[in-house]
């Protein structure tokens, strides 16, 4: 782990290789001052970096620093951990399978490096969840995959400038959304939040916002009862416990009346209910954080982007606030953790 | 109908007398500018009027014209028909059973005026729609009661500087709103926004964007199969039928990406998947239009507001662009019907 001046090894994954993955990694690393931050691994390929390097305009100040393991990364070097010495096919803009196999080799190296103490916090490249889906291999999304690799309940965390949004339902037909919104769930993503919204994030009594699942919150039942049944009683258990949490709220006011500033947390119940006022507040400079993981990972929270791969249009804000956001959560909970070690001093 | 210097009838149901719709209508009347617009006739009470003209600081300036029908009303007044000679009892914030009865009462005697050419447009103050259900009356809520009222299929339409937002589905459960999302009722929704935008909007081809129902659109199956198996054949038929419809489009990037400026019109799912956007862009300001109708039907875009009745901070920006909305899409209506009456001209 860092300890005062050595920097933070941060571990990126290179996601898909024909995505725009190499792109918003290279452009952020290519202000030297994002190795004052930290000490950069990439898992990935030193050859695949050099091809996407020269189809960018402005970038020619990042190089590589070649390696084979992470205890060979040094400080103020872009270090690239290469992860297969195999000849390594790039389609620009397609799904193939060894873009695929090459994301998971790269993930699956990175979280055991994190579990080996060889790095100090993740930053994943998008993927593409076709193309990773392997034999033996279940991949519904990085939150998911990590979460049953470090065996840990964990939740989606969108993070912007203004609002931090906890997704209880991730990637789910809408059909299925109501009948996997039960107490259980409910209460479980709210102790998550609850935890990181602490230690992550240094809010010592943090305040969550519940949102509804039905339009007006079901209308005291005129429209649906979920919200009455399910979402209230498990809001005032968690309230009951101690904890600052409120709602259910009809999710069209509560953002159209600005009502999430009020809030460090807001857990929406689906998807769409969070990543629309998410994506619409933050365009292209949010950031996906897995809260409840041992340990750090985050995201830009854009996808693969084929269509504009390798064109030299992709913007590396999202990708370098993740970084900065890694940076931070892990100063956060050495912070904490030192201040709940011994409450007597 | 409006004719050349005869200035357009418009007609106002006061909504909810515990509410701040009487707050709004006094504060968007206070302008003189808006009688150039039009000639209001608000159907309510003038006791009521004068009760909460009293609350508010700065609205000296609206006289009532007490009237008994709407032949009376005249130009350059705020004309009040007075719908009752009893007396009003006054709940400030509270739901009351008089007060459904009234905001009922109002609708129905507006919407006759309609019918036999008393009055041009419609404009509805809010009500509560738990007060408004009555022996023999379902009130689900102004869009469904009044598409049964004058039999025509509707669609709700939500309207702002950026984007117009059709609902397909309105106030349903969220568990309900798969099964409800038919191809048939899909493509009713489709032809209906098609039509207004053509002949309320004056939009010659209009651009249509439908949004999905899963997310990321269902990812090709692996989510979810109602965006493949329903909308996206009900989009194609569409596009066969020579309308420009497009999509499914998944809700949270065609927000974030700003892709909706590419359309004249978006056809959301379910309520909160356009209501979400819709608000969060236009806060205070947005409006609510009922397309499909024989009569021009706007109101503003929030409710009652009971939290906040009776404490003159109610803002009147919605109230009076839905005046405004109401007023333009009738002159829009006769260029329309006048340019197809006779193509040869």
């Amino acid at each position: 782990m860092e300890q005062n001046n050595k920097k933070i090894r941060l571990a990126i994954t290179h996601g898909d290789i024909n995505g725009i993955c190499y792109e918003v990694i290279l452009k952020t690393f290519s202000d030297p001052r994002m190795l004052e931050q930290c000490t950069p691994i990439l898992y990935g390929s030193s050859k695949v970096a050099s091809y996407h390097k020269k189809l960018l305009a402005h970038q020619g100040d990042v190089t590589f620093n070649a390696i084979r393991e992470a205890s060979q990364a040094t400080d103020r070097h872009f270090n690239v951990l290469n992860i297969t010495q195999d000849e390594i096919k790039i389609d620009i803009g397609q799904s193939t399978d060894i873009a695929g196999k090459l994301a998971l080799q790269a993930l699956d190296m990175a979280c055991e490096d994190l579990k080996q103490n060889n790095v100090d916090v993740l930053v994943t490249a998008p993927v593409n969840k076709k193309n990773m889906q392997r034999d033996g291999v279940d991949f519904p999304g990085h939150t998911e995959y990590l979460s049953r690799k470090f065996e840990r309940k964990s939740l989606m965390m969108m993070i912007n400038d203004h609002v931090r949004i906890g997704i209880v339902t991730s990637h789910l037909a809408l059909k299925d959304v109501p009948a996997a919104i039960t107490e259980d769930i409910l209460m479980e993503k709210i102790l998550v939040m609850n935890a990181s919204l602490r230690r992550d994030f240094g809010i010592s009594m943090p305040k969550i916002a519940v949102l509804a699942l039905d339009p007006h919150a079901g209308d005291n039942g005129v429209i649906g009862d979920h919200d009455q049944r399910v979402v209230k009683p498990t809001i005032e258990k968690a309230a009951e416990a101690g904890m600052l949490v409120y709602g259910p709220y009809p999710s069209d006011g509560f953002f159209g009346s600005v009502q999430f500033r009020n809030f460090d947390g807001v857990l929406a119940l689906y998807h769409d209910q969070g990543l629309i006022p998410f994506k619409l507040m933050s365009f292209t400079r949010g950031v996906n954080f897995t809260a409840g993981l041992p340990y750090v990972r985050t995201s830009p929270a854009h996808g693969t982007a084929y269509d504009i791969a390798g064109k030299d249009k992709a913007s590396e804000q999202s990708f370098r606030n993740a970084v900065y956001l890694a940076c931070n959560i892990l100063r956060n909970r050495h912070e904490y953790d030192q201040l709940t070690e011994n409450p007597l001093r």
